[in-house]
């Protein structure tokens, strides 16, 4: 029996939203954009699907835009945003601890002429609200940062950085990489200050290839994806039908079962923190009170390389991960690690456990007991 | 029974492909990028994938970049190509009867000041390769030529486009919109000299939201995506799993079953054009001969609306187009149509008709009836 703890890299789709997908591909399968009955009913399953998303964001239907995927969204929001406003200022402000769907187009963005500022963090991944406040000015068109962050799991205080950024600039795009923490919080973008949201469905038990983003009516950037129109000419391209319908089926599920999700995501969490402190030398990094998502822990087992420890766990059909899954092929070390003032100790042997709702206590007290019997073991040939 | 003749917009998964897609949604469900079991077996599908398609291609695996579809590829193949170029020189060529999802990323790299050409072609929509050549330059940077047209189906002689090109300026880029091409003709991009080719999943009985680019390996763009450098840092964002697989398999067996399918097909268009001549004042746009595609078939049935026909058609449960889809809904007069020299009798009453290989003969007898019904009915309507 393997017992996944990987979920913040990629989870399985619920079984009937896969089912919804298969229908549709082979039945349902008009194109919106056709003017007949299958074009008709294709697009109205798109209606249905983005009523749904704006239901549980409490917006306007014309403020969700699918796209590809969070990566997608993420481009498309700072470039988008940047070309449109770039009459109007140079400055943009990240965080030290983005996603490189984040950082990556911002470095893209750096060498077209903008100027990036990276705020930091303290030792439990929060932004310095007194930095943010510093860098900006009248000349900032776009803030990014992330609410959930995905490799240690620490939570902004979006609606306050929201405030600080709108006091000093009400012009300012406020972006929010949105990833990891949609389907475990209540977000509702008006209420938050938030401009535009980047979701991914993989993360949502919905599937790859999915993903939106949230596009205030109040703020224009420009299309990403140019063509035939669709989406109000934000976002080109024939509608993945069968993948819209099923990333708002589950986002519908997991919305319908958030607090008990999340309860007992907190219990796991609180769980697995005793098995890890029960083991001689081993770092939480980050916090992991209540105000960290509840699907995800980061500990280093100090002496025992990050690999070593994930491919010993695999040998027992234990699935981690050794960073965030979309840049553990690269092997540099992780900007949230090293942003939150972990030395290289710590970031060298760091694994990242990560939940779903279906994850159960049974498997975590398992997970526990795998550590418990292979730290001793590892650390015994390392200090050989 | 409804009789389904739109398949150039969309079309149906094949069942075994769309059960590929369930079960790796739930079951295979790992992230390539993690370095665990899950996520090597998700590596090893989409290497399998790559090499599927690069056989197809008869090119290196390499040169594959999968996207979420046609229309991505063309706005990155265009605009990457366009950036990566744009200290060599700033003019970009194209023709007069391109898809919105190469025309519309041409209007935006006009806005960032690049000059573009359109060529015009003759009637039966083949490009006029004098033109060609005496707009092409030492400052050609790119040319962007459509293989098949999606509304009349006319073909161009790519390879002999691609000479022309080449022989005023070997560093032109020469992108192909292959969308309507691929699952249709056998294509080798070496062979053919071309660069970058764009492909769609939906139109080959593959998922929608899945596609690839060809990137020739002699050839350099950026790239549009950027985050976790999946698919060598060209195209980030977690690889859609099910969606390649699904892409590849479908392609396969596209190919694996090419000359039956396409002899299949050039005998539903023979039996439709002569059940189209057999009706009066009938106008076939563009060729229908063996040098056209034989999956679609543009006609003008002149003094009838083409939405009213469409709808006609469509209360006997037929469905067709009334221009191409991914922009039916916008009411602009077809470009292509336009270009052909079409006037606007023509334009105004054209509809397509497009097959897939399981299209019957008695499908399109039972079309060609339908049409010999309605058509004087609603021309005595039209006439009051």
């Amino acid at each position: 029996m393997e017992i996944y703890l990987d979920h913040a890299a990629t989870t399985w789709v619920y079984p009937e939203v896969a089912e919804t997908v298969k229908n549709i591909m082979c039945t349902d399968f008009g194109n919106p954009s056709s003017m007949h009955q299958k074009g008709v009913e294709a697009e109205r399953m798109i209606k249905e699907s983005t009523n749904k998303i704006a239901g549980i964001l409490k917006c306007k239907e014309k403020e969700i835009y699918f796209t590809s995927g969070g990566t997608e969204s993420n481009n498309w929001a700072l470039i988008g945003a940047a070309q449109a406003a770039k009459r109007k200022g140079n400055r943009i402000i990240t965080s030290k601890i983005e996603h490189a769907s984040v950082s990556s187009p911002l470095e893209f963005l750096k060498n077209e002429g903008f100027e990036i500022i990276k705020i930091g963090v303290d030792k439990n991944g929060l932004l310095n609200l007194e930095e943010l406040r510093e860098a900006l000015n009248k000349d900032t068109i776009l803030v990014s940062i992330m609410m959930v962050n995905n490799e240690i799991g620490s939570v902004q205080n979006i609606k306050k950085i929201s405030e600080i950024i709108k006091s000093v600039n009400p012009d300012t795009i406020f972006h929010v990489d949105a990833i990891q923490g949609f389907g475990k919080y209540k977000i509702n973008p008006k209420q938050m200050g938030i401009d535009l949201m980047s979701v991914s469905g993989h993360k949502i038990h919905a599937p790859k290839g999915t993903g939106f983003l949230y596009l205030s009516d109040k703020v224009r950037i420009l299309p990403y994806i140019y063509g035939g129109g669709q989406q109000n000419g934000m976002r080109s391209g024939t509608d993945n039908v069968p993948g819209i319908v099923a990333l708002a089926q589950a986002a519908k599920i997991m919305y319908d079962n958030l607090s008990e999700n999340v309860s007992h995501m907190r219990i796991l969490k609180e769980q697995l923190v005793e098995g890890l402190k029960s083991i001689e030398d081993v770092v939480i990094n980050g916090a992991y009170d209540d105000n960290t998502a509840p699907h995800i822990v980061n500990a280093s087992f100090t002496g025992i390389r990050s690999e070593v420890m994930l491919h010993t766990l695999e040998d027992k059909n234990i699935y981690v991960s050794a960073g965030s899954a979309c840049s553990s092929h690269k092997r540099a070390a992780s900007p949230t690690l090293t942003a939150i003032g972990c030395d290289k100790t710590l970031t060298e042997s760091a694994i990242r456990f990560s939940f779903c709702e279906k994850t159960t206590e049974d498997e975590i007290a398992r997970t526990v007991e795998a550590l418990r019997e292979v730290v001793p073991v590892l650390r015994r040939y390392t200090r050989h």
